[in-house]
């Protein structure tokens, strides 16, 4: 694939397909992808039949030839230290917090200079369950009408993608050098920090094991902290104690 | 089709197919159209059969059925004041002046206020011929990437319209139930949250009682977290729980 004129920024953006079931939508988004210049596609959890149509259709690009498969949300968004999963008008029992395209996009162009970016996209039929919502930092919302929200998915991916490169020739002559914000934690953290804080909270008799929907909330409530990497690895360290105090047996600890 | 809670504007826009080949890039054309609030679809010389299949296909609006069919670029646009083509990077002998898809949005949406505008979209191997865009007033250019230009005419429709209303306060500006900005929480919550932490911390052994650099690093890494209300008594219920388990004694528990 061609190097981008604006190369950087935008190879840090990792488009997630999450439970795609039409192959003809995972070509589009693999194609909208390629007309703005990202070129890191993965996709979890795919209609087999349909990611193996998807790639081998005529001038499938070599993005999609490059697409990684994971079989779970947690292990696709790992690395990334901003996880944004997207979502239309007239969805109503939404947990997080919700940006418009505009103001959300924004904020994932700031993080784009730092470090990796998950951007989600859910099945065409269901969207993003409450589960892969809880890998998620905070959902962005296409500004559809509230009469007919549900977008096409190859077109959802081209509006944010779209909304992303928008006026950059401008924007990217005005970046100023130095700014000094803290590193975002990557999800691989987060999610660790998650784990072993159950593990606490379970053996206090706080929740009881395997409590899904408890896993997703306080999956939920640990990404609305956007903890930065420094202040995650010092939490992780305390919560480590308080669970060898407690006599939690913790996974890597042999 | 339910009325547009920003009637008027949007209702002068008229989106015209021309010579489209594929019955899925029409549906898919007025989906988007649908989705952001765009009704008046003209199709001019459409493959036959390609609209007869997306007029009778399942699911396809009201919108679709309505469409208004042309022989010909000049007599599609012979109502409109203003007559904007569409085009990709890459394209060479344009004779038209150009613009990028923001500024030509902004153009279009000042005329959309006193009349008719027309939006014109070519077909997917061609683009617009030089005839048909001898119609145009100008041209205006999504900014995709030089190496890959060609956009799908469904995504290209879509990001166009998305332009369009971007930034509209419409219905869709509304904040779901989920997202609603919760309510910070009080100082004095915050530092019973911070000061029951330390106590754990101490009976874990993680840090010396009475330590004083510990104890502000504490304070300034919950202050960082920018807790809501709600946040912060989940939290305090959670540590709460740990200290009782790990048998630290708390202010207040006689």
């Amino acid at each position: 694939m061609a190097q981008l004129p604006t190369a950087g920024n935008l190879d840090n953006l990792r488009v997630v397909l999450v439970s795609t079931r039409n192959p003809l939508n995972i070509g589009a988004a693999a194609r909208a992808m390629s007309n703005f210049g990202v070129r890191r596609l993965r996709v979890v959890n795919p209609y087999e039949v349909a990611f193996r149509e998807a790639r081998s259709a005529v001038g499938a690009s070599a993005l999609l030839a490059k697409a990684e498969q994971y079989d779970g949300v947690a292990e696709a968004v790992a690395d990334c230290r901003l996880v944004v999963g997207t979502t239309v008008a007239g969805r109503r029992e939404l947990q997080h917090r919700l940006q418009r395209l505009e103001a959300g996009a924004r904020a994932i162009k700031r993080q784009l200079k730092t470090g990796p970016v998950a951007l989600l996209f859910g099945s065409e039929r269901f969207g993003l369950s409450n589960e892969e919502l809880s890998h998620c930092h905070w959902v962005m919302r296409i500004p559809t009408r509230e009469e007919h929200g549900s977008m096409n998915l190859g077109q959802a991916v081209a509006v944010c993608l779209y909304e992303l490169v928008r006026g950059r020739k401008t924007a990217a002559a005005k970046i100023a050098p130095g700014g000094k914000e803290k590193k975002s934690a990557a999800s691989r953290e987060i999610e660790r920090l998650t784990q072993i804080l159950l593990e606490v909270l379970h053996t206090s008799g706080y929740v009881k094991p395997r409590a899904v929907v408890a896993e997703e909330k306080l999956r939920r409530l640990v990404r609305r902290l956007v903890l930065n990497a420094d202040d995650t690895a010092v939490l992780l360290g305390m919560v480590r104690q308080i669970a060898w105090k407690m006599g939690v047996e913790q996974k890597g600890d042999k």
